[in-house]
This record gives C-alpha cells, structure tokens and sequence, in this order.
C-alpha cells in the first residue's frame, strides 16, 4: 500500500522513546535527508534535475532541549518555534497546522507532525480539508503509532521492529508501505537527541 | 452513565439533519434553556440561588443563514462570528476552541460543539487539556454522532428515536445518560431552523 | 468626549507599574465591579432590571501570579489561562483577540485589553473590524497609556494623577472622559496585586 | 539608512492600487526574483554559491482573483490559502503571521506583508518579538505606505514616483534605502495583476 510520507511515535521494546519520519514519494524520488545537531533537512539528492520549485527543501525535524518534532513540511519550524517561547505541544501544533493548512497541490495532501515533549509524553497532528486533530499519544515499550498523509490518517497502531536508532531507521525503510525515499530516526541517546538517517539515492 | 453536558449531530430517518444539546449537571441543576429566533440561552430557572458566577448564562446554540452551532458554552459566538465573516466550520470551530480551550474548573471539563453548515455537513468539535479535535461528522438518515464532556469525549454513535423536534428533544432528555436538566434540537422546518426547547425546571 | 469603555497601563511617580479600566456607558449605566483576590467582575447594579441578556456580567481582570490583565469583555479568561499554560501575553493577546473578535453588536464595538507580564512589562491590545494590534506597551515613572472602544483606538499618552490604588481610580473615575459608570485599578501592593473598584452605583 | 527588506502599498498618480517588495540584504546579495503568471519567486542568482539553507527561496508574492499579496518570507503561502477558503485579510494576515511568528535568526527579524483585497482596500502586516500589527492600510491617489524589516517597522508614508509598473520597481529599486538587491511590483493591469521584477543580478 502507498501511503505517502508518514511520522511514527513509539517505544523501543526497552522503553525509550523516539520519532520517525519517512519519505516515501511518487513524485519525487530524488531527496535525501541530510541531519545536523538539531535539525534534519530534506533536500534534493545529487542527481536531482534543478527547480525553482521552493517546496523540495525543508525541515523535517527540530530539537529544542528536551523536545523532538518530526513533520512533513516546514511547520516543524513554527512548532519549535513556539515551545522555545513557552507553547506546549498541544497549542503549538495546533496553532502552526491550522495556520499552514493541508498542502494546496493536486491531492491536499495533509500536514501531518509527531512529537515528543519534556515530559517524555507522545503528540501526534495531522490537518486534512476537514479535520484538525492534535493529541496525546501515549505508547509503551514495544509499540508505536503512524499517521501518514493518505490512507492512514488516524494515529494508527504500527510494528516498527528495532531497538536502537539504526534498526529502527531500517526498518522504517524496510516496511510494508511502498516508495519508500529516505528515512529518519530521533531517539535520545546518552541526554541528548541521536538523529540517523538513511536514503536510497545519496 | 454521566457523561456530562453533550452535543448531538444526526439525521432523521427521513435524511433531516439536526444538532441536540442536552444539559446535564451534578453541580447546577437550576438551570432552563430559552430559544430565540436565531439563538439559544442557558439561563438560571426561576428557582435558582442568586450569584455572581458570570458563566451560569451563555448562548448554547446560534443560528445564521444556513449554518447552525451548538455548544456548551460560550464559544458558539466566535464560532458564528467567524462564519459571518467568511470562515468555513473547520476553520471557525477550531480557531474558537484553541483560543478559549478546556474550561479551568475543578474537572477541566471540554468544551465541545455540533455544527452543520451550509451544504448539510456536519461537524464535531472538542477541547480537552491534551487533545483538540475539529473533524466532518458524516451521518446518514437515522443516524447520529455524540461527543460529551465526560467519558464519551470522541465522537461516539448514539440513538435518538424520533423523526420531529419535539419526539427528538424529548429523546434527549430521556436517554440513558444520567441527570438531565434541559435540552434542545435545532432542526429545519421549512427553510428557516426550529429551536425547540425542554427544561426540567421552569 | 465619550471615548466608552478604555484600560489603561502605567507606572506611578515612583515607578510602580498599575492597570487602570473604566466602564464607561449609554447604554447601561446600572453596573458595578465587585473585586475577588484574583479577579473582578462586572455585575447589574441592585437597581438594574432583569436581564436574559448573558453578557452583562463579565471578568474585568484576572492575576495570575506576577501577572495581571484588564478587558473590556470576558476575553480577560482565555488571556490568563493561556498564560497560565506558559503563554507570553502577546501570543496570549493576539489569539485571544483574534478568536474572539470585535464585539458584533450595533457599534462593532473592539475588545480591548491592557496587562502587565512578570517582568513589569506593560502589554496593550486591539481588536477592531479592520485592526488587530498587541503590543510592548513602554511607560516610565508618572506615565501611563490609554486605549478606548471608541476615538481612541491607538495607544495614547493619557495624565492619571494619583500615587496610590484609591487616587487613582478616583482619578480614572473623575478624568475628562464623559458617562463614568465603574473603575478598577490593579496594583502591587507589598508583593501582591491589589484590586480596588468604585462605582457610581451601589 | 538600511532598513531591510520591505513591503509598500500604494496608488498611483492616477489612482491604481500597487504592491511593492524588495529584497535588501547584507547576507545574501546573490538573490533574484522570478515572476510567474500568479506568484512571484525569490531565488539564489546565477552566481550564488550551492547552500543547504531551505529559506533561501521563498514565493514572496502570490495573487488570487482580486486579491495580492507580497512578503518577506513564505507567509505569503498560507495568507492567499485562508484567502481561498473564504477569510478575509485581516483574519489571514494575523493567523499566518501570529503561527509562524518573526524568523528566529540573528537578527529576530520581523515577517512583514502588504496586501491589496477584491475591494482594492490595502492592508499592511507585521510581527516582531513583542509586536503584532495586522491593519487596514488607507492610501489616496500619488500615496504610499511602506513597512520594512528594521528601522521603519511601524507603517510610514513612502514617496515611490512612478505611474507605471517599471517606473514603479525602477524606483524602488532606486530610492534612498540602501542594498538593493531585487525589486517587485504588483498593479493591475487590463483587469489582471501584472508581476513586475528587476534584479541587481541575474
């Protein structure tokens, strides 16, 4: 089955948690993703054709001290925006997908973001034509939650097999959902958020 | 069961949309609602202790052109300020209950609504201290969704015998869910929306 | 000149910071503010007539801490309980105005608000039919801002003489501008806001 | 004096409603813009050097029907889609910009915008770190409004000589603020908007 690009909050089986975000594409294939400290960047690979389309870069993923999001779009940006000024997730989800909206191409494809906050607690948002859903999204060891921008869009339960960032990113890229691009992992390591990546093109 | 104050969206078996609102109260049960032509209030009954509590009176329902709101606050009016002035329901229910969020009493009790716009839609809203929701709520004809302040606070089938106001405001007020204290149905009754109101207490 | 409904931000000669609110009124000059540890309320006079009307009483201003707001309508609750989820006061103030807007009565009378944050930073804000406006509300020792529904719609120089809370809701009661009905003034006293109200009516 | 990048709205002589943007920029001198037939794009120039920045390019115009939108940043996205869905400008102005809030860069420099609505009414926007100001923008025949980035961030009369579209960006480009970079206009032309840009570089 397709269903797009898709963000996943779970437990490893030891009880750490950690976000997922993958790119799957029938449009364009040509992307990776690139990880700094406290960013990940989607951009286009090496052989990707020029564009002066503005939208094949962006952020997929922000840390800000305790808090991880994950997102399909830039409204990561406005996300941890808001938490560095004292939002919780809840309001700073709700505010940046209502805002940005669902993507305004052929399919209004939806905005769709995980997160986890301070606390260690689990959100997961998504904003379609008619629906802006943003919540708790409590897992336990061994489980994880999707949502994804078509097909699957209730948070979902998801088998995601792995125990540490690099199992887990290739399982990510490894599951039953089709077209897969690129693949990213957060989950904190020793205090401090590990972002792994892995893509098919380089 | 109490599941607090709620709100209704359905269909008659004959394809009639209608919203319901019924309160419920283990705290003010000296309460009646009194329709207008374009609105509903919750007001203290004659009975009622004097006080200076300024949410004992709210609108709980607001009617403009085509669209129809219920709620069990005082939301419902940005809520159809907002579609005065050109918000589509997904937008003006989600704005209204982001900004004005649970109510900060000892329950952290939701606010929630029922809406139908303009086309017939339905919609359903909540906010809870960890969760908002704004989604279509598609019904067919004999059928009807429920969301409470209390246990059944995801939009929940439900059944509401009855194919006129009066039959559906009085199913309300009988239903299984425990301490009634007023209800009310808002349905089209020849182009113009009826407001039909039941009150245990004057 | 009838200016209505104004709040008002500013420091005394000494440099504490205050709030100032006036109800001000054609149309009902029977209100009165009664004054709570944390709050103040806009309530009918015991001369008023009975009212089905469910915005005659309204919060006026709300603490939270070192935080203190002041509004012409009940938009006072969402300001102070999104800053009691960690809100600053201008997001606070912005979403809440933008929520609930202009009042939608005959004159499409703004809501406005005037607030002071943990910092002794004052905060003013508007919302007109074309307006939004929250802003830092500078003021030194002696000086104060005013911000009225109607003429003076824009953060205005305004001469409050008075050094303690009783001189000047006097002075808010008995200055230039015409139909005083109720004053409020909120200020630190000893570590703790103080409200003290006076009304021309009991 | 630099101010930045900045937006302007204005009439000319004759009394056609324009927009105007341009890009000043001591960091990234290497941009132009490119105009489509209802967006205008800012994108790295010819010699600008490969970059992993995702905010370097960005639709800093978008029209839609009667209405146009220019902005230093992609705001101006989600402004022309709540536009689409029925808000009207103040309402879209404030949510995108109170959402995605100033660019949190060295600088905290402000989103600003300028729009002209089906009505021909102007409006001007801009958030700062402790500001909001969304608001109708009058302006009359040879008149113009400009709001910029640094410096001039309260809206400020603007002489922009021309009566023309390329008078109109030959001035703008040419005026008394310093660094431009790139220059665009937006005027209805035989009942359409007509994008007009220009470029220090190619």
């Amino acid at each position: 089955m397709y269903i797009g690009r898709f963000v996943v909050v779970g437990q490893t089986p030891a009880g750490t948690p950690y976000l997922g975000y993958r790119v799957s594409s029938r449009s364009f294939p040509n992307r990776r993703i690139a990880v700094g400290d406290d960013r990940a960047v989607v951009l286009p690979s090496a052989d990707a054709p020029p564009t002066d389309n503005p939208y094949v870069s962006y952020n997929c993923a922000r840390i800000l001290g305790d808090t991880a999001v994950v997102a399909n779009g830039s409204h990561v940006d406005p996300i941890i925006d808001k938490v560095s000024i004292g939002y919780g997730l809840r309001d700073a989800i709700a505010l940046s997908l209502l805002a940005m909206d669902y993507e305004h191409d052929v399919y209004n494809t939806p905005r769709i973001v995980a997160a986890i906050d301070g606390a260690g607690e689990g959100y997961i948002g998504i904003i379609t034509e008619d629906k802006l859903l943003v919540t708790a999204a409590p897992v336990s060891a061994g489980r994880a939650l999707l949502i994804a921008t078509y097909e699957v869009t209730e948070p979902t339960a998801f088998e995601l097999p792995g125990s540490c960032p690099d199992e887990l990113v290739n399982a990510l890229m490894d599951c039953e959902y089709e077209l897969p691009v690129a693949g990213l992992v957060v989950m904190p390591v020793d205090d401090e958020y590990m972002l792994t990546a892995r893509s098919v093109i380089a």
